[in-house]
């Protein structure tokens, strides 16, 4: 990405191994985020462009000599920061704060929407696949490097069980995919504030039992009469107005975990909000902690996460992916080198 | 309080019985809340005066045709503000949000610091103490009115547990039984942030292990040497520098309670926080929620928070209580009518 709008396919050099924790992994599929939009949005114009990518499923071609869980030929998923899996933090699950830890097109490191990506601390980072490469499974496999494990993380975070009432903000497909999670962590009424007609319907199957298409005041009104307030609230936007719904429409005492990735710097943290015990949990997810707890279930079927994915392009064809999901053409790109 | 600095010892009508769910309290012990400094330090001047005191233990005078559980003569303890036990905010244990309840001094509901008080909804509000109005218990069972319950209340939902590095921020009564509650609740390490020496001395006695006195980047960069960073923050202030402090310490993945009433409306919730998973918790503490399960420990002498109060004033001398607490010259007051 050269810039708001500037997506361009290009030859870059391969990537080699460079440290002997490295795994140089062949890409089998890879896609497009709901967060890559905001730079698509508004990045500057530069020179040198910024690889991009962060969610990719591969096939190991070649690993560094400290390597020994994984072997070339294996199938294998990555969460969407590379972590060592050793760390205080990774041990407490929280991966996404490793300290070793970084992002995919940064720092030397490939971006995902490309042929091949040299993945740091190959072992701490990536999960074997007991599938091949040809699988009908690998769309929801992928799901598990970024939008099913963020929204099983705020699912988690806003600490949903047997029997509650969840509102899900945004239509996205962390949206949907915290519908999926909220169903299979057991609750019972899942409203789904979205106006995309047919993500909410996608996100009916997935388990939403009552859509919101109104926003804003209207919104807030609509779903406090359809539940007379809720204790737990998703945010899957990370928009003020978003927030805003979330604020109007929590139940004192009640969780609100965000999801998406906030554009803006302050919120209200005033005495309403302490009066009303609101809490405020969520951020980015570790998704690393999350995939092997996911994986049994993707693969007997029990969540499909992959269908969020409603339209595959070639590589070449990722500057059409982007604008395809900034028009809202398309929910989830899945590009395929 | 008739404007900041300006608090008057007056004669008022003696409460009556007005509902038939009311019940008359002659106060035995009343005092002056951390929180009541910041009207005292900023209230506009007006005609008609505010009635204070929300923290009070008294003996049952009389009550309404519809009070069942209890009788004239016994003692009480009134949660800080009143609620009916029975609302379903009630029933998942948030009787600060109570349908039916409400603040002492407002809506014709006499202040605590006073001789006597009409209680609404005395069933559902009061606790009846086994103990007589002179036993030596009485400041510690007071202290179940607020302090005490609000300490344990950010202890709580700071998710304190066996083992724990916990921080907390203020020296206040507030703080001080927020180290009593961590204590309780098997925190290893508690550092007390706090500056005034005799109240960071009592920490230490109710189980503080270190004391940082800096304040700003000084104090973060203490307890950060101290301990690593910490998970679980107690913020018992309520200034933006406090909340500072707290962002300033905690670990990512970590939790910061609030517990002081903040004195700002917006705080920073953006990409920081959102990358940090920073989970903001707490505010108004549901007293009520507590008071029987801290009981036993203050019955059998296991807490004892009582302690915080550190000077006895007659009802007449509330002016110079007030004073006192507001030059830190006391910690908390005892209000004897």
């Amino acid at each position: 990405m050269y810039g708001a709008g500037d997506v361009r396919v290009e030859d870059r050099p391969d990537p080699k191994i460079a440290e002997p924790t490295d795994a140089v992994i062949r890409t089998v599929a890879a896609c497009v985020c709901g967060s890559d939009l905001w730079p698509y949005g508004s990045m500057p114009a530069t020179d040198n462009g910024r690889p991009m990518g962060h969610e990719f499923l591969g096939v190991v071609e070649e690993t560094g000599a400290e390597v020994t869980g994984l072997q070339a030929g294996d199938l294998v998923v990555a969460p969407f920061t590379y972590c060592d899996n050793t760390c205080d933090y990774c041990a407490r699950g929280l991966h996404i704060a490793c300290r070793a830890g970084g992002r995919y097109g940064f720092d030397g490191v490939d971006g995902g929407q490309g042929e091949a990506v040299r993945v740091p601390y190959a072992d701490g980072t990536l999960v074997k696949l007991p599938v091949a490469a040809d699988s009908a499974l690998v769309p929801s496999l992928l799901a598990l490097s970024d939008v099913m494990t963020t929204g099983h993380h705020g699912a988690v975070t806003a600490g949903v069980g047997r029997g509650d009432t969840v509102l899900v903000i945004g239509d996205g497909a962390v949206g949907l995919c915290a519908v999926i999670a909220a169903r299979r962590l057991g609750a019972e009424r899942i409203v789904l504030a979205g106006r995309h007609g047919q993500r909410t319907d996608l996100g009916k199957e997935f388990g939403a039992t009552d859509v919101v298409a109104e926003r804003g005041a209207e919104g807030v009104a609509r779903i406090r009469d359809l539940t007379g307030g809720v204790g737990k609230v998703i945010e899957a936007v990370g928009t003020r107005e978003a927030l805003d719904t979330a604020l109007g429409t929590v139940l004192d005492g009640g969780v609100i975990s965000r999801l998406g990735v906030p554009q803006y710097e302050q919120g209200p943290l005033g005495r309403t909000e302490f009066r009303r015990n609101i809490t405020l949990t969520g951020g980015a997810s570790p998704a690393r902690a999350y995939i092997e707890h996911l994986l049994p279930d993707v693969l007997d079927g029990t969540i499909d996460p992959g269908r969020v994915f409603d339209r595959r392009f070639a590589l070449d064809q990722a500057p059409d992916a982007y604008r395809a999901m900034a028009e809202r053409r398309v929910l989830k790109a899945l590009i395929h080198p």
